[in-house]
């Protein structure tokens, strides 16, 4: 089932033409939101190819037949998600079929993986469940290993067509696993990185482009640049669209800046601000205790996204009331009375409490207006408070983010994984003194 | 500037064609989410419109133009978002007036309102923002009431657009105050809710379907039902596109639906379950306290999302090891090591230690795969163990989802919820024994 290279078109990668069918009334109507888009325009990006369009549309036979006919038409490459599931408006394998004028054939040995699936669920196949068993005449069956629909694949009129599954955790490994080696190997995207990355966090992106712009004009228009801002980071993509600069050139312009930037830059790569502390607390072998109040349980949630959190995180606790501080972590209520659970001081004192109370050598607490009501799209929620405690000494910062309470946690969020990071790194460096020290940093 | 309600045309609001166009690189990039769509989509459908594309191009000028032309000879109207900003890649503007044979003229009020802007965080206009003062010369200012760029409404060839900006906390109160009204007033969307909605937890969409299909036989084809499914939720929607049906009749329709379902009903509308949740805890003045793993943080995030949390939430906390159980929670050293930390005596445990350290008159807890490594798009995670304290006794659950972790947290959070609030139902309509009781629920 080798890939048939030669129906592959003879161009440059860059620009090939994607087009991405998003299939389903419930991404229309805002039922699921459309992450689809997000993971494959990512994995491509990745690989030299940016997505040309998306299209989504209705579950309706004849807006697919169209669309799919117009986008077929117009592309080198069209995915497709959803609409290959076994009930009645799962159209897009009959429409697509009749569109590129194949037929659809009874696979037995997608049926039988269909049913070994239900029998290790201990259930027995529904006959609905046979409709997934149908592939293209002239056209490949991409296995599914996490769901009973299979993908499909077709190279026809000099164009590739990836069928891919409706559910995410479905169509995510299909895509990575199965679909890119194949599209890399037909020539149809890199069969590497595009473009060297490089992440920083605590500097605007005006201020990166005007620090890094000696090095980049060095380079003159072999070097592309790519900037892209979220929430207190800024990530800086290189590339050599012409081919001028090789992988490794690019990657020596990308230490080039990651040494100017010195602990502006987070990482090379596409690691979180979560990532990299919690490998400098494993290598540190320290452990991080959290507190919060703003930021609702999101900078938990931060760590224990990723896997082995329990060697390095001690625990957190997420409080909205004043008793909640004072009784898992021993704030003093006089302290609470005197600057409200909103100040520099209440900060402090909640670090070091987690830090004390969960035996952990860091601490971070965030804290901010607790449970005040806001209405959607509102106005500035106000200041923040972050504190951070480490065993030479405990600091806080106050910080006013604009914006509505989503984007405002998650900033918040940012600002204290990377001020921990920070300090992190210093320590590795042998770049602080050990005697404790405290204060209120302006 | 009445809205010329003789240039709307004159069909059913569900016949009425929207196409929505989102503009931007970062979406095909995968670098930003298309919340947008979902955020728009949601909106229109609960006024009886279907989107009936979503396009999201480039900003490139010309792929710009080419779809715009493409969309707007297609629909009745169009809505874009992006590429209204300051920067040189924020090209909309132009291309559409150019498409529309508009002229743009710099409108003086415009250009105060961002001058104004600037002057209210203290900062001095840069010239580039002047380019979001031009508006069309035959179309009319959306203001922008939280950003520089304001929104551009044209009424042309009996169609209608609306330009929106790309920043979704200026997009979306744009959208909801100020252009939906427009739509309803031209009769290009209802001006009330389309649909009747209820919303179920804890029974299967086949199982949902089928209790139901006695009262809606009833109704004959004057009733269309739909269902929405999303994570050991069930969303039922009924509406009557001939409008046979009012509103108040489908509302009594709903209502002998929830009658029949009893608990299994969680609200008519489209309350969160942390909505309702904090909505009976307030009601009857009893507090919450919340301990989890395996959810890491997102449990106490969907009560701190809401407002006002202060008044029923007592505290939350997040842990991975069985040091912190231990350290915050008084869960017995014994208990661990015989049980260990996932099992339903920990849970049982750890959710009587919160309410009793966080002085809650209920609490959850929800244990299981602390911090084990999973791969992307991986195997089940496995079991997780929910228990529930309350003033009258306390209880818990073993859970098995399949899935990757993102899902299996949404779906624990969810469960311990719906565990909660009927609880919370059954003490409200005195339906529970004051004696103290504990087990474990197969």
């Amino acid at each position: 089932m080798a890939p048939s290279a030669n129906t592959a078109p003879r161009k440059p990668v860059a620009q090939v033409r994607y087009e991405l069918l998003t299939l389903g009334d419930e991404l229309l109507l805002g039922l699921t939101a459309n992450t689809h888009l997000t993971f494959i325009g990512q994995q491509l990006g990745r690989r030299g190819v940016t997505l040309e369009r998306n299209v989504t549309t209705t579950d309706d036979a004849a807006t697919i037949a169209r669309q799919f006919r117009e986008s077929w038409a117009r592309a080198d490459v069209v995915i497709t998600t959803g609409g290959l599931g076994p009930t009645c408006d799962d159209r897009t394998r009959e429409v697509v079929a009749e569109v590129l004028g194949q037929k659809l054939v009874f696979d037995p040995a997608i049926e039988q993986a269909i049913t070994d699936r239900f029998a290790s669920f201990g259930r027995k196949m529904t006959p609905n469940n046979l409709k997934q068993a149908y592939k293209f005449d002239r056209g490949e069956v991409i296995p599914n290993a996490h769901g009973t629909a299979p993908g499909l694949w077709v190279e026809q009129d000099g164009k590739v067509l990836a069928m891919l599954p409706g559910p995410p955790n479905e169509m995510q490994p299909m895509l990575v696993n199965q679909v890119l080696p194949r599209l890399a190997q037909l020539g149809l995207l890199l069969d590497r990185e595009a473009y060297v990355q490089f992440r920083t966090a605590g500097v605007g992106e005006s201020a990166l482009e005007a620090k890094l712009q000696p090095i980049f004009d060095r380079q003159g228009d072999a070097l592309s640049i790519a900037f892209c801002a979220h929430q207190g980071m800024v990530d800086c993509r290189l590339s050599s669209p012409s081919g001028r600069l090789s992988l490794a050139e690019l990657d020596a312009v990308a230490h080039e800046c990651g040494r100017l930037l010195g602990e502006d830059l987070t990482c090379y790569g596409h690691d979180t601000l979560a990532k990299i502390v919690s490998e400098l607390l494993r290598a540190q072998e320290k452990r991080l205790a959290l507190v919060e109040t703003a930021t609702g349980g999101l900078l938990a949630n931060a760590f224990t996204e990723l896997g082995g959190a329990c060697k390095f995180f001690a625990g957190g606790v997420v409080c909205c009331s004043n008793d909640a501080h004072m009784q898992l972590l021993d704030v003093p209520e006089c302290l609470l009375q005197q600057h409200g659970a909103v100040s520099d001081e209440c900060a402090v004192a909640m670090a070091t409490g987690a830090a004390e109370t969960l035996g952990a050598d860091y601490a971070l607490a965030v804290t901010g207006f607790g449970g005040e009501t806001m209405g959607p799209g509102g106005n500035p929620i106000g200041t923040i408070f972050v504190a951070l405690h480490a065993p030479h000494g405990v600091w806080s910062k106050k910080l006013s983010y604009p914006g509505p309470r989503p984007t405002v946690k998650v900033r918040a969020v940012n600002a204290a994984l990377d001020w921990l990071r920070r300090e992190l790194l210093r320590v590795a460096h042998g770049a602080v003194t050990p005697t404790r020290r405290t204060g209120v940093i302006q």
